[in-house]
Order: structure tokens, then sequence, then C-alpha cells
């Protein structure tokens, strides 16, 4: 009935909590472009009665969260804090809207109580109608999507440890005042954070490796880049063998899937920004006793690691087009 | 008797072969601010008889190779590429030159002869009063400074795999005028190359780890940063065991040592950019079955990791104290 | 009659000379979105029979120019470099093509013989329908659309001099493997190039001020900027006096264009980086004997400064919607 | 006696208020670096209690400014902010101290009250030997050094305009945490900033122009670079002529001026940064009925532009050598 609607050129009205964010205002410009969805409101309490530039040039007017009609919208994007999130979606969901909650607060190994785990490509079957989906971290995004196939086809070698290096660009840390993210200490500059296993990702990674049924160990080391987006997941996985046809392994796992791409050159942030895709490729590393894959994983953080797969889950729920309104 | 030269003013004359590329830019600019140095030629075929400009804004006029007097200095420094240092290597040497070669021609795994390898901190004892001397590549002296103190103690797992995720500024590859080192294709781009163990500097570090002893394996994965300097390598080991003062295991090693530094936060490219530092810490990784440690090494690839290193290098050779002209 | 080809999914096919610059792939990228044109052909001497990847993931083949069938699309857009341009033009002329010159060849002041200029929102007329346009230089372009309503309103102090400093990231350089663009060279760098009235657009910017009747003077200062793209030309212009409605100058002269957007905050690059748009403010300066405008208009080079004004004047020529296939 | 004390290896205590910011950590480096200089405190109240790395990777720990001991110590440089800073001056003169003031409160054209101006280059004479000087701002260091020659020498044309568009790296705006100076709201942006006269330093422009006999107009617009250093004028100069030997005008005005570059090529901020040093060159525009000169003007904003030049002035202050501990 959805698709009846946007046929006659109606549009579904959405809404998004915390809108000024780098993911928020990400979403209002999806959104502003969706063929099926109409933005009614956009809630940043710090800044209500203000207007902001969406990146195409459109304005947005920003309320507060407690003038937002949650309840007139076909579907709420929460964008608020870690934290401070469950709290809203619970209200929007009382109030009848379906959501996509993107933070952390209700994602797999943060306590989801059952809440479908919006890493489209695991699972679409789970998303495709629900009334509430948990959008997965940005890190996770590129890693996860880089191992499944792996893990299904049963290649990673027993109680290995898998170890993951990775870069995001400064829009990963948040439009937050942080002296530590202005431009004159990032720039020319490189360091590691979250080291020795600390980042808030990892529950997320290890829980849903867990359930399908990978028998290995995660470290995880986020670095700083000098870049405002993009993810480079570098991983180093421990094999029983390498297959002859490796990126054979992904391309089987990810066929007909438009948002996912395997190459056999190295993804580059640059292939992957602003576009709504997971760039993966993969070789073996020679020289090593132990059989080894060094898999390679490119996002944009802020949309399919954020709102762009935020509104391709949303688009699931709300029975559109899966691709709708997203720069593939 | 060179110190007494210097103790009255007099300078040693130096010269450098293949002066206009990054490397040997570097390397006039700290021949011109050492007490104890002074530049009597520098080669750059394709700029002869034009000159340059050093960073502190002196400048320099480019001779041809062969019209460098090489038999009239105390030492020649060659920056030639790889492949065409060798010859004037054997040249400067049968002048009657100390040499010391920044190129990959002379390096330990890529057919030294027996020339002294000069990773100083680890190879003090036969640089000093040495002819010849064959400088470490960029990744291997922040990597192999970071290992060598694990290997001596012992502490790595028998047969592991090392896995060593590093990122270079571009300067890295040389002021050549590759297209893909354009400013436009490298800002706001990050992206592995040399991936799957084939870059040159693989057989440098493990016949040198070899030489010190060490069983285990090496995978290395170089990043291209959208960084002018700087190296940043973040090194995955398995451990037998972690001990309680993890970061004793490299202050022990490097007591006294002046261009090491071993900090118990995190190494950015900020902390050793025009410094000749390296700088390492490490972590123990929680959660894992595995002991693993996380060691983080920052250098300026062009200074420790070329030319100060070398006039760290000369220094020695030429009974002149080890850190003079060097900036700490 | 072509807008109902568009209709039932038909598209004009169209080439691109000299598809490997920043420019070419530009229109490559912008003609793979159009929803009325397709990519017949797109050449690249240096690299033909490869192919390239598109910022939207497309790859395209190269062929060579003397390969093109020039003759079997609707229009060729030629992007060959300055002076090798117009025999091309002349080729696709008379094989029956329309085309969009992006050279300097055939340009105002520099030899056009009455070829209409493509500033489409000051000569939309004389290009509606067009077999030939020569497509604007990427500084004329923002420097003319924020200098013409001055023009036309007759405020500007006869006899002044008007005095443009702008700025242009490194794409505008063309992808040319010059040292002086590499990032090494570029980052942390800002300078003047082209100083003292001698850049090759500046006879293209004065032709044009001549025929709508200024009588100034124009001097221009280019800049390189460390970014990858977009222009910010700010410019001083001596007024007779400040009109009360400051703005109202640009926005009643544009009043209903698309592509321009007059606001009343500083124009930045990244309110126009990917979009074919010109943004333009004005302030009147405070304290000084003569009343003096500061303009400021900001474009991205490689759209509006150059493949996206191509593809609106193509679609001007070829009856098309002037907006269609174009980021706004 | 000062140089007595110097030349027996002794050093002068001094001490620094608001050390935390860019140019109070910049000056922290250059005292910890100066052989006649020792820092005895720096403060910083927000931090006090804590350590702070400098460039050179030496700590400091900082104090609140109530706790300096600003009557034991031979000069007090304040980098406190602008407005809060006078009354700390007073205090540390009262106590004794001579003192470099780098804010804005005691400056020329801003209540100077006849407090010599720290422009060295300009007022070598009223600054040795004084016990309070206000040092010069960053765009004025840039822009005075660059004028005055010409004011000297006659040259601009009476009452005319001159235009300045100027361009500074981001830590000319402190270290505060600002959302919109934030890596990820800066790369690949440009902007102007102040527009319209409404700039801080303007006043301490013309005022010093004013006592230097000039009779023209300033015009002054900044713009914010998308670099951590720098600072790049481009200045528009009517001329009642071109002189023959055009850079002439600058050559003989800083004849012998170890901190003053005139050169022939356009001034880069590469060639400026890190170095206390204002790089200058002109050119003469071609075509235009008023003849007009470009002048360019560089220097790096936290060391000629700040600390550099406060040293310097501390230098002559105290009786050491001019250049003493200063980066050329």
């Amino acid at each position: 009935m959805q698709q009846v609607y946007s046929l006659f050129m109606h549009k579904l009205p959405v809404g998004v909590l915390g809108a000024s964010g780098y993911a928020g205002r990400e979403l209002c410009a999806l959104i502003s472009q969706h063929p099926g969805l109409s933005l009614a409101f956009a809630t940043a309490n710090s800044q209500a009665g203000t207007t902001a530039e969406l990146p195409g040039g459109e304005r947005i007017e920003f309320i507060t969260k407690e003038a937002a009609p949650v309840g007139d919208v076909a579907l709420v994007f929460s964008a608020l804090p870690h934290g401070a999130s469950r709290e809203w979606v619970e209200r929007a969901r009382t109030a009848g809207a379906r959501v996509v909650d993107l933070s952390n607060d209700l994602r797999i190994g943060n306590g989801s109580n059952g809440v479908p785990y919006g890493l489209t490509e695991a699972r679409r079957d789970t998303i495709r109608g629900a009334e509430l989906v948990a959008n997965p971290g940005c890190y996770p995004t590129a890693i996860l999507l880089a191992l499944l196939p792996l893990v299904e086809s049963g290649l990673i070698a027993p109680g290995a440890t898998i170890s993951v290096a990775a870069a995001s660009g400064v829009t990963g840390a948040g439009l937050t005042p942080r002296l530590d993210l202005l431009f004159g200490e990032v720039t020319e500059n490189f360091r590691a954070y979250g080291v020795g296993n600390t980042h808030r990702h990892l529950n997320e990674m290890r829980a849903l490796l867990a359930e399908h049924g990978a028998d290995c160990d995660l470290l995880f080391t986020p670095h700083l880049l000098p870049t405002a987006r993009g993810i480079l997941a570098t991983i180093t996985v421990p094999v029983t063998s390498v297959p002859d046809d490796l990126l054979g392994v992904w391309r089987r796992r990810y066929v007909g899937e438009r948002f996912v791409e395997i190459v056999d050159s190295m993804p580059e942030l640059r292939h992957v920004v602003h576009r709504n895709t997971v760039r993966i490729s993969a070789v073996a590393a020679a020289h090593l006793r132990q059989p080894t894959l060094l898999v390679f994983s490119a996002i944009d953080n802020l949309v399919k690691g954020a709102a762009g797969q935020a509104v391709q889950n949303a688009n699931l729920m709300l029975g559109l087009e899966e691709t709708q309104g997203l720069p593939a």
C-alpha cells in the first residue's frame, strides 16, 4: 500500500531526533532527496528555533524533541547520543511510529533484548517490516560485512585471533567541540585510540560473530585519520587454507547485493565516500607458516556506516524499494 | 682529531648524491644546520645548474653527480634511487670517501655483503668508525626499533605471526610526478598498498629479525596517509605472557638513548615530525585467549627514517658526537 | 520531442573527448547519472584500451579520439587540452554533432569568431538550440556571474579597478603529473600564481565585461588552495554608491535561476562542492572614502566551473530541461 | 649585565601567562630552546596541575596565574586572552618584571597609552631596553611590514584604497573548542570572515599607517585556510608610479634585517612556517590605467606573527642578541 502512495507521488512523513550532529544532518540530507520520504521534523534541542543548511543547499528548522510530533510520522530516526536514545525510542514506539535507532543503546551485545540488528545484508529478513531496528555502528558495519562470508564458509582457523587495524575520518567522533578534533590538532597527524580492545563497538562485533557461530577472538585497534569521512578496516585473518578463488568467497555471499562491491584492487576511501556502499577485497599473505588472509573493507562512516544504512533499513521496514533514495 | 677540527670551528666537508628528492633535501637542510659538517656539493642531474631552497631559506646549487668531487669530502651521503646507488657508492669509496647509502641496494636482506646496517640504536658498535653504512628503510626503522626489545627479551610466542599495519605520509613515496600522489588524489583518501607481503622493505625486516634470533613470521601491510610526513606502525605481537611492567621492556633496552622515547600515551605523528626520534608505546590486548601485545611506533620518515638517522650514523663514522646537528 | 524520448527511457547518445582528466571524468560521471543522456564513448589516447572508475562506481572504457564515432552522437563534449581542442571541435561539427568545447580555444577574448559563450545565466538565449558552445573557464564563471549584475545596474565607479583575489583547489590545474601539485608540496601550503594579470582567463573576463559595457579595469590574482575542489573569488569593487538593498542587486538579476544562490552569509567552498551552483554574497566596506563593495562568489570548479555548466549548456542545446542531470 | 650572565651560561628566568593556547605553547617551546632564557613558570588556570608536551618533546607543568611568581622573573610574556591581559600586565609590571603582552589590549589603535608597539623591524629603537611592549597582531605583522617601505618611499597614490585579501591557518583562531574549527568543518573548505572592515586588527593597522604619515584607506578581508599555520597577505596598492627596481623598495628598507626576506618568486606558506621570518615580494599589475602593485607577504602566524616576534622583542628588552633562540 505504501508503494501505491509513492507511485502517486505521495511521500511518507518521517522525523529525525538529534538532527544537528553529523549523522543527523546526513539523514536529513538523504531524506530531502528521497523520492518516497518527506522530512516532517528535525530536532536539536540546543539549536531549537534556528535553521541549518543541508549539503544540497536546502534549509531545515530545528525544534525540540519534546515538541516533535512523533506519533504523526510513519517512522522516526533517532540519532540521539548513546544513553539518551533509548527513552525516546520508547516514546516514539508508544506513539505508534516505527523507529530506526542509530545509537548504541539497543544494539546486539549492548542490551538489545531481541531488537533486530540492522546490518542489512546480514539480517534483511528480520528487518523487513520490523517496527524497531537498531542500526549498526560504523566500524562494525565495515568489519562484519567483511568477516561474515569467512565465518559462514568455515575458513577461519579455529580459536584464531582476528586482528583489525581500522582508521576513521573525524566525523566518526561526532560534531562535538573537542580540542583534539580541531583542524590544527588533526591535520598532518595520525594516531590510534581506544586501544587494547576497549572500544565501545567491540561488544557489538563479538556478539554478532558469536551468533553466527564464529570460534575466534577479535582484536580491534581504531585510528583517527586526517580526513572528514571514511573508514578503512585492514583485517588479518588466520585461516585453515586459502581457497583458489579467494574473492569468490565474498562474491558468492553477496551476489545481487546493490550496496556491496567485491573488487580485486585495494578499496580506497574515495571510492566509497558519499555512497551507501561497502567495498571489500582480500589477498593471501605470502611467506607465512600460518595461512593468513588480509581483508580490506571501506565505507563512508556517515552513509553506509550510519544514515545511509538507516534509510536502507527504513525502506525495508516501510515496504519501499530497498535502494530508494540511496546513492550507490 | 675530527673533534679537534670542530672545536676550532672547522667543519668537515660532506656531499649529497641525489639531493633533489625528499630525503636528499632533508639531508642538505640538516647538514646546513650541522655545527660539524659543511655541504661541499649536492647533485641532481636533472636539475644541474639550478638552485633550490632549503626549508630554512638557504639556497643550494645542484651539479651533476659526474661533476661531484667525491674524493675531496670526508663523507658522501647517497640518496640516489634504489638500483642506481650501488655504483656511485663504489665510486665514492674508491675515491676515499666514507659513505652512508640511503638506498635499498646494500641493506641487510638485499645483498649487503657484510655492509654494516645503520639501525643506530641496534648496531652502534659496527657503525662507529665504519667506512660504509647502509641506512635502513623508513618502515624498518620504526618497526624494528619497536620489535627488537621484544625479540631480545624472548617474549614473542614461538612461531607466531607478527602483524604490522603501518601508515606513511606521501613523502615516503619520493618526490616523483606520479598521478596517484597528486594532492587531488590523496586528500581525504586512505588506502593500503604493497599488500600480501610484497613490499620492498620486508626482506630487510625479516633478515634483521632472523639475525637477532627471532622465531616468528612477519606480515606487513603499509598504507598511504593524507599527510606529508610521518610513519605510524601498529604492531600485533602474540607473546608467551604479558610482563607486569610492560613498558619496562623498552625502557630498559633503550636507557640513555637520546632519540628513543617510551611513552604511556599513544604515539602520534605530530609528536615526532621534524625530529630524529622514534616514539614507542605498548599495551596488552584484553579478552584474548592468546596473550597479545599492541605495540605502537612513530617516526618522521624523512628524519629518523632517512636523513636524520643518516646524519646520526655519519656522526658516529666521523668520530663526532652522535647527537650533533640533530633535532631531538 | 526529445523529452518524449526520455519519457520512454530513450536517452540521447553523447561522447566525451579527453575523458581522463578531472573535467572529463566529471563529465562522464554526470552523464552516467543523467536521465536524458547516455555515454556513447569516452576518449583518452594515453589510456586507450583501459578502463577507469567513475565516482559512482561505474567503469568506462577509453578509446582513442581517432576511433571515436563523433558522427553517431547527438553531442560531443570536448575536454581536450587548450590548443588541441579546436581541431577536434571542427571534426565533430563536420560529422554533424553538436559540440560543447570546454577548452580555452573558442572562448570570447581568445578568438571565438562568434561562437556562443556558455555562461548560461548570462547567455541563455544564444545557447538554446546552438550547435557549438564555448564553455567558460572556471574562474570567469565565478567572477563574471558575480560582477554582471553590478555592471548591468551601472553601480561600478567609472574607470575603477576591480581587484579579484581568487583561490582554487588543485583540480583546477588538471590531472597532470606536476611536482608542484604533489600532496607533499600542496598540503599546509598556500600561494599566489599567474600574478600581475598574466593568467589565461584574464582576456576572457575582460572581453565579456567589455561586451556588457563595463568601464572598468580588472586585476586578477589567483591562488592555489590545499583543497581538491572549489573556487572562492573575493572581489573588491569601487562603486558610485551603496544601494540600501545591496543583495537585491543580485536577487533581482537572478530571480528564478536554479543554479544561483544569493545569501547573506559568507559563501564557503563546502556549500558548493559537488553542486552546479554559484553562491554569491556582498557587503559594503566600512570607513572608506571611496564607496566600495566586497563581493564573494563560490563554485565547484569541476561542476559549475566546467562539467556541470557544460551539461547545463548541452541540455539547452538539445532541447532538454536545463536542470536535467545536474546536482543543485 | 644581562649579557654577562648569558656569557657565563646563566639563563634569564622568564614566565608565560596563558601558556596552554597555541601562542603560549609556541612561546614555551621557543624559550625551552633559547640559549639565554629559561622557563620559570607557565600558567593555564583551566589545566593547573597538569603537564603538557612541547613540540620538542619536553614537558611543562601548568600553574594558575595567581600562583605565578611574576616578581621573580626578568620578563613575563602574557598570552592571556584579549581583555583579560591588561590586568595581569599591570600586576607583573608592579612586581618589577618586564612584560611582552601578546594580547590586543595595549596595542596601538586599541588604547596603547604610549606603550611601545613591538613591530620589531619598524620600532626597534623604542623596543630596545623597554620595560613593556605590546606585541603586534599576526595579520598586522605581515601586512605592515609589507606596506611600510611603500609608505616611507611616498609611492602610494594619495587617498587610495589599499585592499588586502589575507588568509590564515586555523591556529590564528586559537586553541578554542569552536565547532567551526573542527577538522570536519575546515578540511576542503575556504571562506572569508570578519568582512566589511570589521576585524579586530583593523584599528591597529590604520593607527600605525597613520603614525607613519600614510594618506590611504585600508580594506582588509581575512579568510580561513585549511592549514594549521601561516598567513599570506595579497595586497593591492594603487601607486603614483612603478619604480624600475621595484623590489629595491623593500630591499633597501630592510637591508641587514635577519628576519625579512625579499624574494622575486611568490612567497608560500611552506617557506615561512616554523620560522621567525616574513617573506615579501611584489609585482606591478599589467594593463591597468591606474598604476597598481600587488604585494605579497607571508609569515608563520605563531612565530613571526606571535611568539617568535615576542621573543625577538624580549631579546631587545633584555639586552640579548636580537636573533637569539629564533629559527630564521
